[in-house]
């Protein structure tokens, strides 16, 4: 099956289905959009995806999903091995309520659309936009931090198998790095981080290995 | 089995898991915390959710769900009947896809803490908090009701089975009343918010049939 991934190398939400594709040891077509330049709201992208958004995971036979909890959740149905989530109800519920901290908590507020409009509606230049960014990387760090000084967190966020919750937690770490924040302030974090980073499957996926980083 | 759902009666997040506990037909003991008085950041909350965020779900055993997406999932997967996922997994896709549109693009830019700290960043007053709220939910719901012109969607977003992605947008339809957005700008998604209003498992988790409804 051919797989064709419209994405960006920057883009958090892209590198965690970059990441979830590595590990399912699927390979696929690289198609990147300057989000800067509203390459996503071109009236053909957005035939393909009403949202203007990336990722977008396009298959052979035309089908695009959207959303990158819902495409890594079924790469992980439709490929079990290595599975993503763990193999008991109670571990996939910490599992992806720690992804949920990211995915619906720092990452929807600090994504490129949402920056630019403070700049609009507000007037906030580089640097407020910096700040409300890194705002709320601590709010949801601090308590990720405490939330991952718990018994089933392992060599990663939960027990030795990396998953969904460290398929967030790598994507957000990259994007934290270019406002400057620095992990070490949560040692478990940062810990986890270091380990998902010497896995091939999640270093291929990093923003500057991408063919279209800057 | 008891479970005692922290929640808050106007939290979107909130409206969800009741939604789906009425659905799967459990009861509940209801714990209410009002959000603007900072109830949910209180040392005694914080010790169950580091994140200070409501819904939280605490089973008999102690043990704390958070993170609504995450506690429905659990909910389906350890209560089957009647499902809130369709029974394939490009169904499945489809129906995390859209609840995420709402949980992941609208929802955590326009819940309270979010328009509290534009007021403290931007000095957002009321009147902007609110264009804010509007803009994000035009942006998604414009997306929504393109994506519902499908031959996938029935009664209910997906099929005649109300589910997942009809859960997030019943109660973000609701959250959208208290800023006065008419939701039949978008007619598929208000067809599918009256359907889902005459089901008691939903109407009875609305906000104002809530024991701390002002």
């Amino acid at each position: 099956m051919t797989l064709r991934l419209h994405n960006f190398f920057r883009s958090s939400s892209s590198t965690r289905v970059r990441v979830a594709l590595n590990v399912k040891g699927l390979s696929y077509d690289y198609v990147s959009y300057k989000l800067r330049d509203g390459e996503t709201r071109a009236p053909a992208f957005l035939r393909m995806n009403p949202a203007g958004l990336v990722p977008a995971l396009e298959r052979e036979d035309g089908l695009v999903l959207m959303q990158s909890l819902a495409i890594i959740e079924w790469l992980d149905e439709t490929r079990p091995e290595p599975p993503l989530l763990p193999g008991d109800a109670d571990g996939r519920a910490r599992v992806r309520a720690l992804a949920q901290m990211i995915a619906c908590e720092v990452h929807p507020l600090n994504n490129l659309r949402v920056l630019q409009y403070l700049g609009t509606a507000f007037g906030a230049n580089e640097a407020a936009q910096a700040n409300w960014f890194r705002h709320w990387v601590s709010t949801t760090f601090d308590a990720l931090e405490t939330q991952l000084s718990h018994p089933a967190t392992g060599r990663y966020c939960h027990g030795d198998t990396p998953g969904l919750a460290d398929i967030c937690l790598y994507a957000q770490v990259w994007n934290n790095k270019r406002f400057e924040i620095d992990v070490a302030r949560w040692p478990t974090v940062s810990r986890i981080f270091s380990a998902l980073d010497e896995l091939g499957a999640f270093r291929d996926a990093s923003p500057p290995s991408q063919p279209d980083a800057a």
